[in-house]
């Protein structure tokens, strides 16, 4: 593990433990090895939003933990720099610093949040409960990329258009992405009216309009971008997760028969732009680094091209992330019944790796910007269980998947709440949890 | 013409002459009828850039023409909101503001700009030669879209891939578009590196690394949107006018090559993100009023769906728009010789028009936020010579274009600069001009 990126340090250490005590129960996703990032206010009131970390059931304000001069381990300009960075209404500023910035932050938080802490008391009175907080998107995203990165998925859905022919043959060469709509991104909670739009069935003469019929979810990691790069600068691999701010959770909704009328042939357009909801809280490539593992290629795949290479990534390149999806239907929220899951699957099964999608983004001299946001694309396990989209699991509407309380689901009905959560795991390490991202689907609009 | 957009007021009277006397001058873009907005500052020096309104060969710098108070026939509360919305260095809030006050301020230049105005003497210490300016992106991008909306050049190129079937069953359906990428967008004079990335002769039997050998312009129309709309609240067709702030010019380069090897299954990537052109100015709807006319339909066409259309736009919902490409190779430009004209078509040939464009993308509840920039597609008209772009200039490559001083040209080579033009004219009405969108493109990055 020589990469930076991959280097291990105190902040990792498995014994630690934190006064915030609900940090140090056994599974509790927010440890002190994770402070993941997001932006939060009380909910109901007035107060703008702010930069926060997640601390057990906690929230750290970050500006008032500035203001209360608990963090040290800076230099003068590198603190004045990082305090500046956390007192915007967004993240944008502090992903726009380098990752040593980032890194530094870290450390500092780390060690204000240990047992022991000399600034305990100032503080627990920089905390605000999770369960009192709302969030909101925690960076303005310049641009949003969608890419397609697990290999299965990518197999199963040709399979259902080319039985004889499922993947492309573009497929082990190129990262295969395109441009997603950055104005619809929600945070979880978000609610969302059914979209309408025009579909045409296959043996019909003529298209339809109407609201959608086949509405589904997708289970995707987020990637926010950090620094970025300047226009006609490519990033290379081994700089590549140098310029990741961190991961969350991304359901990237998508109306798969608007789609199928629309999509031909320049890509998916309106199927993806009403809504795709993110979890609050940003991961970062540090807290992750002892959860890496070694690319997937089958034998006999090319290797990648030299611009998408890198040995000490092959290793290292992948990450070991448990992916769920779950569903809360209308009748199972009414009957007080918990969310049943549909799916888990890995991010580590992707075929293409967080350092070979911003290599590859770049390499035409596309700029990235800090708050940039990639999507990995449905990940969709090897086995058919594993697969992280309803049209996967129902064999493209054929078969209903039954739910626990009977009820049964080919696509994503109105008054269901799809949530996607993630965990990182490895024995005798504690878990780094992710949150929620949860969205529900409202009756679509009366037409007129 | 009973729409707002369509209404004429006295601010199109063509007799109506400046006190800027070069905007009189016969053929000049931007006659006082024309009033179009931009960024600005003077070239070279440390301002800050500003909101402008250009006039003859001038610009009228609009902080300053409101700190000197030359504009009447606001209300008080109109006032103040014009007046801010002036104020900061990119068009968003103005954008934001809704038609009514967009009018109000128009018909306010009109006014002080007239000979005869009581606020000349104030107004000409507010003019920038715009010789002597420098611009900028006019607007923070949210979102980029790029639509689809000339038949003839969807066919053109569909023909090059597919000769018996070259347009797609959903073209006459469905204004097709895909999501473009906002951080590559660049201003008249952009200079951009040829892009580099994965391309596959068809022969071949792995991909090759490399600069871009099919490099091409598209030439486009740009659209400003204005105050847009809410998740969740389509915007019908007779609204969908009153969303948009104006027109630019936009040149979408594109790497053809790159393109083929990318494209499938999720559209155009990296092949469209290297750069994008527009011009500095953008002409409102409100200027173009005069010159709108019938959208295009063949006999046989359907018409149609209900929320793409509208008897009113049926008459007036396209714009006579001359568009205009030229080329100044290096040797041309060493040799002193002018920029010459490559093609000649008319934004009154799309298929689908602006109207439709605003409808289609919301209908799903998409939104659309101020500064969010659409592309209207390549426009080519219906004859070969009216062609948008090289490659169906070229018959795909195939037939060389040849240039006055013996040069040929299959695609667009290092040191090429390509020029946009756009001029609405109708008999006995001024010209309405919209500047240039110039990009050149510089040689590849030398590899590693």
């Amino acid at each position: 593990m020589s990469l930076p990126s991959i280097k291990l340090n105190d902040t990792h250490d498995p014994e630690l433990r934190s006064w915030v005590e609900s940090a140090n129960a056994d599974g509790c996703p927010f440890p002190i090895q994770n402070l993941p990032y997001g932006v939060f206010r009380r909910a109901g009131g007035e107060e703008r939003f702010r930069a926060g970390v997640a601390i057990g059931d906690q929230i750290l304000d970050l500006q008032a933990a500035w203001a209360a001069g608990a963090f040290s381990g800076f230099d003068e300009s590198a603190r004045k720099a990082a305090h500046a960075a956390c007192e915007g209404a967004t993240l944008n500023a502090l992903m726009a610093l380098d990752a040593a910035a980032w890194s530094a932050l870290r450390a500092a938080l780390s060690h204000a949040l240990r047992t022991g802490s000399a600034h305990q008391r100032e503080l627990a009175a920089c905390l605000v409960p999770q369960a009192a907080a709302e969030h909101a998107i925690p960076a303005h995203v310049g641009d949003y990329t969608d890419f397609y990165t697990s290999i299965h998925h990518a197999t199963t859905i040709g399979k259902l258009f080319r039985p004889d022919n499922p993947l492309l043959p573009n497929y082990k060469w190129v990262p295969i992405g395109y441009h997603g709509r950055a104005s619809s991104l929600g945070v979880s909670g978000q609610q969302f009216r059914r979209p309408v739009g025009q579909t045409k069935a296959p043996d019909a003469e003529t298209p339809t309009f109407g609201p959608c019929k086949r509405l589904d979810y997708e289970l995707e990691v987020g990637i926010f971008i950090g620094a970025g790069n300047a226009l006609g600068e490519p990033v290379a691999m081994d700089d590549a997760e140098g310029k990741v701010f961190g991961l969350c959770l991304l359901n990237d909704w998508s109306a798969r028969d608007v789609q199928a009328w629309e999509y031909q042939p320049l890509g998916p357009f309106l199927s993806k732009s009403f809504a795709s909801t993110i979890s609050p809280w940003i991961v970062t490539l540090e807290a992750l680094a002892p959860y890496r593992c070694a690319w997937t290629r089958a034998p006999g795949d090319p290797q990648p091209l030299p611009y998408l290479d890198s040995p000490t990534l092959r290793e290292t390149g992948a990450i070991d992330l448990q992916l769920e999806v779950l569903i809360q239907t209308r009748a199972m929220r009414e009957a007080g019944q918990a969310p049943q899951r549909l799916s888990l699957s890995n991010f580590r099964d992707s075929y293409w790796s967080v350092s070979q999608l911003v290599a590859h983004h770049t390499v035409n001299g596309c700029n990235l910007r800090p708050g940039d946001f990639l999507g990995s694309g449905t990940q969709s396990g090897p086995r058919p269980e594993e697969a992280g989209s309803l049209l996967e699991l129902s064999g493209g509407g054929k078969q209903a998947v039954t739910l626990a309380g009977g009820e049964k689901r080919t696509f994503v009905e109105d008054g269901d709440t799809i949530i996607l959560r993630a965990a990182a795991r490895r024995d005798g390490l504690p878990v780094i949890g992710f949150g929620e991202a949860a969205g529900t689907v409202l009756p679509a609009r009366s037409l007129p």
